[in-house]
């Protein structure tokens, strides 16, 4: 239970983390986060939106990337300082969601990683962009 | 179940939403993401991090920030673009986060708006700093 | 709240319960035991793999087994001892699982039972089976 | 998202995966497989049981092993063949339970391994003793 410490780390190194997203996802989610918009939870408030349906939190997404980071790269230990994210298309009941995570630069004197964060559908379409900074387990 | 158009968005406008963090939550949030990084979920491993116990998902409090944001301010029909989180503190179970959010910019032309969005605990300190950009609702 | 006890049970003594299996179901079992294996929970895989759709946790559907024992037979106050467990085929969502719970043996001199256990879906197909050794309400 | 395949397990090759047992995950458990048994969610009868306190499903933990195998060792891509389970000793709320799969054969001609299967508690105390029989991803 212990992931990679910042001399085990490379630029270019990737992991990811894929799920088929679902109502009892998204009506979980927005039962713990209180983020009951009707967009994510009432069926016909979404039909009359831009999107037709209802669709998941951006939120959700992000807590794909959060997996990918917390679990496998760095992994346990790693303590996450910033995310910036970026959501370029709505994610659907029924998608499934990949997030990957890339290193993309190595702060070794301040033991920090910076990671490209990104979720694409089952389309390889964009979902979500953006970077993370965070601090290497030790 | 229509939010703030931009033409009713106003400099300094704030909304906030809060609540006591749970083991419930952070077990389910950890559920629905996959992320089972042991500082969430696992006692003894915690026990043994700088942090001395469990902690909360830094994305589940920026749940909370979607929450103000999609619920309140401005609310139903907000198309969320970008959200920056630097994560300044850890979030304990029984730890009461109150996010809040502040229009401090207004792109009429864009019908953008920036938020100022803040998670603090009971104690008054900062968890989460960050901004976000959010289309109004038509 | 009280099963049966030693003197209570006759071979040959049968109980069972019967679910139609959600996703719902799958995805909190994925969330709680950790197991978020692909198979379970990400469509885009599973069309790839013999099953050709996604499947539930065969721990899952011995959790009905379980309860047929928790809860009829012996029911409360039974000690779970050992199960064994033969996978004999998938389930997936939406299927309708029966679990038998058949009295086998009793050794009373040790106040145990043992039991023949079997899962079968609405097709009658034979999903898991196996044998359970418990010891007897008091 | 691929596991071993049979030629790169070894004997001895371990994995495993810990989390603190909480009442939602025994509630949750409870819900989706009906085992409504009073020992796990009945606190005073619980009181008068040779446990003296509510207990998990024995079954639960079993999903505890089924996400070793299903995630890590052999990982995505097993069919999980057969499972025997051993329950040694009760787990309370709050238990740390880490669950080890172990390589102890490998039948190449027939894709298969065998694994010790077992499931320990904080202090060290075997819960679950028992061997699966997985087919290892091709």
């Amino acid at each position: 239970m212990q992931g990679y410490t910042i001399d085990k780390l490379e630029i270019g190194q990737k992991a990811s983390f894929a799920k088929t997203v679902t109502e009892t996802d998204i009506y979980l989610f927005a039962g713990i986060t209180g983020d009951v918009n009707p967009a994510h939870i009432n069926q016909e408030y979404a039909k009359g939106t831009m999107f037709k349906d209802r669709i998941a939190h951006g939120m959700f997404s992000a807590g794909l990337i959060s997996a990918v980071i917390g679990v496998q790269l760095p992994g346990p230990g790693s303590i996450y300082m910033s995310q910036t994210l970026k959501f370029t298309a709505p994610v659907y009941f029924g998608d499934t969601i990949t997030a990957t995570v890339e290193v993309i630069e190595i702060i070794a004197e301040k033991n920090r990683v910076i990671l490209k964060t990104t979720c694409t559908n089952q389309d390889g379409k964009s979902i979500i962009e953006g970077e993370a900074t965070v601090m290497a387990p030790k």
